[in-house]
């Protein structure tokens, strides 16, 4: 049963090193798994600097924009670091939009508590980030805010049952939840 | 002379949850007073997954978009619960412009005020929920522009006069002010 | 080698007032350096807000949209305040975009350690204001995202050599860092 983790913040508000800090303080053999899907080149590059400040640390590197629940099912590392959340739910809100579905907030809780019980059933520790989208002006346009709603749910239901979760400001944890 | 408690938070960050559950640990009867004017669909099921999850509570409901001061004269129920004063703000804005006014910030500072010397006036306890918006990029246009400067102004004057103040990030409490 | 505070919040959120009674509560000879260019009439506003707060408080006021390392340079007060750090950056964005050129993360990276070298130049206490600007929606247009990632990149790093760091929401702190 792995002890989960949940590092949440704002753009560039430093969550993603300082989650990548916190695994690599633990012992073992260490996966990351990216969720952005590289579809142009400002996320090509933004890919490459976070790919760069792993390098030379014994990072293994998973590609899985989708499949994060498998991924959590077939992998035995000691520590997993998911990077990041919401991307993963916008991906699932693109791939709906594919086949002409919507993403309601209970199908964003039900795959939440699937990936709980994910982490649940390996051992480790699985660390992950997630974003704060939801404190700024309601967009005018209907998607994100949709987006925003998914995406609070996502972040009360994950954080309802991860063992540690922080806000990261400035580079700076607040402990929201310690084990 | 009322307890004042203010909840803030994000779109989705869990406030409303924790007022409710705070609410609902004190004895008492309990008010929830909801300034959501329902005006579309979207808004009617927002409404609806809140009344839900009051249902079976012991809680009564009025739907106040504007008159939350005169609610606050004119009850006597042991805990009251205002969820949210952004929309009453919201509310006051579009009421001002359909006569040709425009709200200020000191109408803001005057209209929090009233609020508090009302919360003041009367016996128990108020929860009031708010809004984080000013932590996005600047909106483009002057109405969102001034409607965060509004907000900001309400959440600093009802917070320098509330008893506790509580920062809610996925579905967790930051203390601000603890009495 | 002065003592850096960094002070951080969303707009509205009592960051600036926040920062003020901080240095006044300080003794010596206090400057402000106003980094807001005054453009229009909405700014000339705020501008003067805040100038009429400082008022009868033994300020001495120098505007510097640019310049502010200079300032730190040639200046000797015992506490110089600069509101903001952001708008610094903006102003750094629009002097470039004139000259035909783009201020990249690693530029601001750059500015950011110039900056924490002056005040390691000189005596008394820096308190800088900074603004959260990451936690809404991504938007929508690439130049917003970009000053989104610099000033994320801003607050990291002058918060990473900062003795005190502290966020401030709804007029009330969360300290970051404690020197």
């Amino acid at each position: 049963m792995a002890r989960i983790i949940l590092i949440t913040g704002g753009c560039r508000s430093g969550k993603s090193g300082y989650a990548q800090e916190l695994a690599e303080s633990l012992p073992g053999r260490r996966v990351y798994v990216a969720t952005c899907p590289v579809q142009d080149d400002e996320m090509r590059r933004r890919v490459e600097a976070h790919r760069r400040l792993r390098a030379n640390k014994d990072w293994e590197t998973i590609e899985q924009p989708l499949g994060i629940i498998q991924t959590l099912r077939e992998t035995d590392h000691d520590v997993l670091l998911i990077d990041c959340l919401t991307l993963w739910v916008s991906n699932l809100m693109y791939q709906n939009e594919q086949d002409g579905k919507e993403v309601s907030e209970s199908d964003v809780e039900q795959h939440a508590m699937d990936l709980i019980d994910a982490c649940r059933s390996r051992p480790g520790t699985v660390v992950m980030v997630t974003n704060e989208v939801g404190m700024g002006i309601v967009p005018d346009n209907a998607l994100a805010r949709r987006y925003r709603d998914l995406i609070g749910r996502l972040n009360q239901t994950i954080a309802s049952a991860a063992d540690d979760v922080t806000f990261v400001a400035c580079g700076l944890p607040i402990h929201l939840k310690e084990s």
